[in-house]
């Protein structure tokens, strides 16, 4: 249902009883689309202007589980306003969080969406050094930004979410979009490519610098490859997450950096799901679970950003890297004007 | 805060005290891109795995309105679990629902807001003409996407929220993403524009035929410009929003075609918002709106989909074309194998 992120009344729900049978209640300007598109079992649609969805989820529930039946549904996820009105209309549902649960569903993952994670994931990774390679100083963030969407798009990724891309003085600030900047000698470039394949996520990120890096940042690169060994080196199932933060975080200290809160999450459907490998937390890593590792340093003082993120699966025995399959993680160089 | 929309539990909270001294309760990953570049007076910041944003929300309303004040808030904007956790953190908080205030605010644009609206809507309106002209039997739908974005982004919009490119047997379902299927002679194309520049939002659309148009499609077409011609002349301040759509809709009825519910809708920092032209409500057009127009018709048994959607803001005697000035609304012709 494309345009349930940008209308905020068109508001999808789907319900799904013990028996499996899946129900989706859509706007009627989409049932088309849902009805031919969706892999739910039956679609239930609503007049956008003359009746509230939230009435129609009612219906259903009523009709496949019961007005008092116990019901999950994530809380994070629905409005005040819906709630209200769909415990005021059915004031006997027995209603739970359902947010730890589908949160804990989703950490491991099933063969095919393994296979769509690393399509995308391989896109992201391939389509960072297509687009750099056609780069010059004078070219805007949003030229390069360009260059991603159409490399994305004809590998068959389906949507871009969102692109970061921050040079020079905003090439360290998290998530920059990008911008009429135009890059010139010397700059950093940061880029993270939020794609999607069948809405499955990649979250992918290189560094470039236009001209011909500097020392130091030839070295900040190169612990960055050494930070990545070692967390990639420490991946397995039964490993602690909390391990493994706390091994990158010790090097980045006696390397001199203050480390960020994180070193990595798991992605999927979602950009940043369970498990998170950070300062707080602690979980254990098991087969099939999909993690994105990102090292990154933010250096205002001298507007460095370095960032590195590739995505891995965990197999039986160890992980395998489901984007930098050719480990040419290098620190990008982009020609001068 | 881009990553708001991606990363569920990175909360974004603007609290505006009477004074209009406003503050931001931001994740701290993005600390330094909301102080360099939000407008907003200040930044306060939440560690994403420690505190909970709610909490920090608390905070700042505790500082600056209270604990037992009178607040607004979009309750079908906030989720359920925020509102409860902020109402048990302080429970003498008076909360009303500021959906209709923010609607209405919303609803008459200032200069600055009229101006940006104006440069994503040509940028988006002048890309539907360009992309198909180099688009030929053959390509993708994710071919023309590209085509789109790339136009897009050399015109400085700065982002893509969604596109809708629908060809053949889907250019008739509403909001059809582009994907792999490949343009064959006699397809029809349906495109619709979601661009944004500094938050403001393009709703732009267009069709087109692969090869030369059958009679009936051109037909189609040039009612569609006449009901445009008919929609238009009615628009001026305190014109009746249903009397618009009753036009419209008797033209379609007579031209013995069903019209969808909606011709129109206001357009800003969301994609549809108040006031709709609709079969339902009643809304008198007041200068500085900024409407889109989108006469549409789905005919399935056929694979035939139809559109045409510009963008006018209503001035004090009538009406201005922000998109289609140069009213070149052609059935657009795509070049055959």
């Amino acid at each position: 249902v494309p345009s349930q992120p940008l209308v905020r009344s068109r508001l999808v729900f789907c319900v799904v009883p013990p028996d499996g049978t899946s129900t989706q209640v859509v706007v009627n300007m989409e049932e088309s689309l849902a009805v031919t598109e969706s892999a739910l079992d039956r679609v239930v649609v609503y007049n956008e202007f003359m009746q509230h969805p939230v009435d129609l989820l009612a219906d259903v529930l009523v009709e496949t589980v019961g007005a008092s039946a116990n019901i999950g549904i994530e809380l994070d996820h629905i409005s005040q306003a819906s709630f209200s009105r769909l415990t005021s209309r059915l004031p006997n549902l027995k209603i739970r969080d359902a947010r730890g649960f589908f949160a804990e569903a989703r950490t491991v993952k099933l063969a095919e969406e393994i296979d769509a994670l690393r399509r995308v994931g391989r896109a992201a990774h391939t389509v960072h050094y297509e687009a750099l390679e056609q780069t010059r100083a004078g070219d805007s963030e949003l030229d390069i930004a360009a260059r991603i969407v159409s490399g994305l798009f004809a590998r068959g990724v389906d949507d871009v979410l969102r692109l970061v891309v921050g040079s020079g003085e905003r090439s360290w600030h998290a998530n920059a979009a990008p911008t009429q900047r135009r890059l010139q000698e010397g700059d950093m470039i940061r880029l993270d490519i939020f794609g999607s394949l069948n809405g499955y996520l990649s979250d992918v990120a290189r560094t470039g610098v236009v001209g011909e890096p500097e020392v130091d940042q030839v070295e900040v690169w190169n612990r960055f490859l050494a930070l990545r060994r070692t967390a990639l080196g420490m991946i397995r199932p039964g490993a602690s997450t909390r391990s493994i933060y706390n091994a990158y975080a010790k090097e980045m200290e006696v390397f001199g950096y203050e480390p960020i809160n994180f070193l990595g999450h798991g992605i999927g459907l979602t950009l940043h799901e369970e498990p998170y490998i950070d300062r707080y937390s602690d979980t254990e890593l098991q087969a099939g679970m999909v993690l994105a590792i990102e090292p990154y340093l933010m250096l205002p003082e001298k507007n460095w950003g370095f960032q590195l993120e590739d995505e891995v699966v965990v197999t039986e025995d160890g992980y395998e890297l489901i984007t930098d399959v050719r480990d040419d993680a290098e620190l990008i160089r982009v020609g001068g004007s």
